[in-house]
C-alpha cells in the first residue's frame, strides 16, 4: 500500500495551507484518511475556541486525501459541516470514510473528534473525479 | 454605526486564525459583513489553487461578523459551501447577507468572488444566538 | 422563449411527484424558475406545520427546472436547506437563481417564501450537467 | 421501550405528508430510527427515477423520529443531502443515527439504501430541541 500511495504523499506534502495550519496526515488509502491538528493559539477565534475555518480545514484535508488516494484527481464540489461542540486544547483528529464512489462523483463522511473522543464536528462532502491520474499513480 | 460596532471590532481583532490566514474585515454591521484575503503561497493546496479551507475560513469570517454584529453572541451550527471555480491569485472578497433572523437562530448567505467578480464559492450558514450580549454591546 | 422551453415543459409535465405534491411551475428559463404550492392537509407534519419534505420538494423543483432549462440533462448532486420559519397556510413560493455555471457543474440558490413574503427556507444546490440534450432541445 | 415511545408513535401517526408519500416507520428509539418507502409511480420525477424530494422526505422522517424520540420537541434547522445513485424500484430504506446531542442541538446522519444495500443518498441534519416535552412523554 505505502508504495502505491507514495506519489500521493509527495503531492500532499506540497499542500501549503495544511502545513500553515499545522495538520499532520496520519493514514491514507483509497477511500480512507486520518489526520490530526494540535490546537495552538493561531487556531483560535475571537471567543478563544478553535475557529470553524481550522476545523473545516482539518476535515477537508482527510476528505481530499481519501478521495485522491484512488489515483485520479478529485476536486471538492460541495461540503456541509455541523459544528457540535467547541474545542479548546489538545489534538483534534479527523477521519474520512467513503460513502459511495462512481466514475465521476464520490461522497465521504468525516468525523472530527477531540482527545476524549467527543465529536466536535461532522462533515459530508462530494468530489468530482477528473479523468487525469495523479502523476505517478495508476488511476 | 461605527461607535455601536466598536466593541465587536475589538472582539474580532482577537481572532487569531483570521489573522493567521491574513484576512481583513472591510465592513461590518448588523446582518452584513465584507472581508478580503490576498492570496499568498500559504493559502495554496497541493494543486496550486486556493485551499478549500482558506476559502471556507474567509466565508466563515463574514458570516460570524454579520451575525455577531447584532450584539448577542452567535455561534455557527451548520455551514454548507459549494466550490464553483478554482482561485489562483489576487484578492478574494466575501460578502455575507442575512436571509432571516429569529430570537434563537439566524441564517446567512455568503458569496466569495475574485477580482474579476467571478463567483468562487457560495456558502449558506446558520447560527445559534446565545442570550449573552457581546461585552460592551447592547443586544 | 416559450417555444425554446416547450420540450422542457413537456418533460416537467411528466414529474409525478411534483404533481402528487400539487406543485405548479409558474415560470422557467435558463438558470431561473419559479413555482408555488398551495398548502393542504396532505403537506402537514405531525405538528401541523408544512413538512420539511414538502418544502424541500418545492425548492428542488425550481432548482431542477432552472438547471435543465439550459437544454442539457442536469441531475442534483448535493442540496443543503435551512428551515427558518414554520409555514401553516396559503401559498408557498419558490424561486431559483443561478449562482454559477460551468461545463459540468452548476450551482443555484433557492428562496422559499410565504404569501407575506417572509422567508420560510433557503436552499443551495449543485447539479451535474450530463452531455445529453433534453429531447427536442438544443443544448 | 415500546411503552415509552407510544406517545411519539401517536404523534407520528398524524404526519400526513409521510402518509401521503407512503412511508412506513419500522423502528424508533431515542437517537435512532428506521423507515422504508415502496417506490410507486407517484414518487417518480420527469426522468423516471425517484424524485429527490421523495428521498429527502424519507430521510427527514427518520431524522425527525430519532430526534423527537428523546421526548422533547425537536425541529429541523438545517439538512444537507448528497444524492449518490438513482433509484427506480423496490423499497428504499432510511436509517438515522445520532452523532451528538446537547441541551439545545442534536445532529444526525441518515443513510438511504435500496434493497441491494447500495447507498442512494447520505443526509446530515441538525435539530433545535425545544423545552416542551412531547405530550405524554417524559423529556
Amino acid at each position: 500500500m505505502q508504495r502505491r500511495i507514495a506519489p500521493l504523499m509527495g503531492l500532499l506534502s506540497r499542500d501549503r495551507f495544511a502545513a500553515h495550519c499545522n495538520i499532520e496526515l496520519l493514514e491514507v488509502g483509497p477511500g480512507y484518511a486520518k489526520a490530526r491538528m494540535f490546537i495552538a493559539d493561531e487556531h483560535l477565534n475571537a471567543f478563544g475556541t478553535v475557529h470553524g475555518g481550522a476545523i473545516f480545514t482539518l476535515a477537508d484535508l482527510v476528505f481530499g486525501s481519501a478521495s485522491n488516494a484512488h489515483g485520479r484527481i478529485a476536486v471538492a464540489i460541495n461540503c456541509s459541516i455541523a459544528f457540535v461542540k467547541a474545542a479548546r486544547k489538545g489534538y483534534l483528529i479527523a477521519e474520512a470514510k467513503e460513502v459511495s464512489i462512481g466514475y465521476k462523483l464520490a461522497t465521504y463522511i468525516v468525523t472530527v473528534t477531540d482527545e476524549e473522543d467527543e465529536v466536535i464536528a461532522t462533515f459530508q462532502g462530494t468530489v468530482y473525479r477528473k479523468k487525469e491520474a495523479i502523476e505517478g499513480m495508476v488511476a
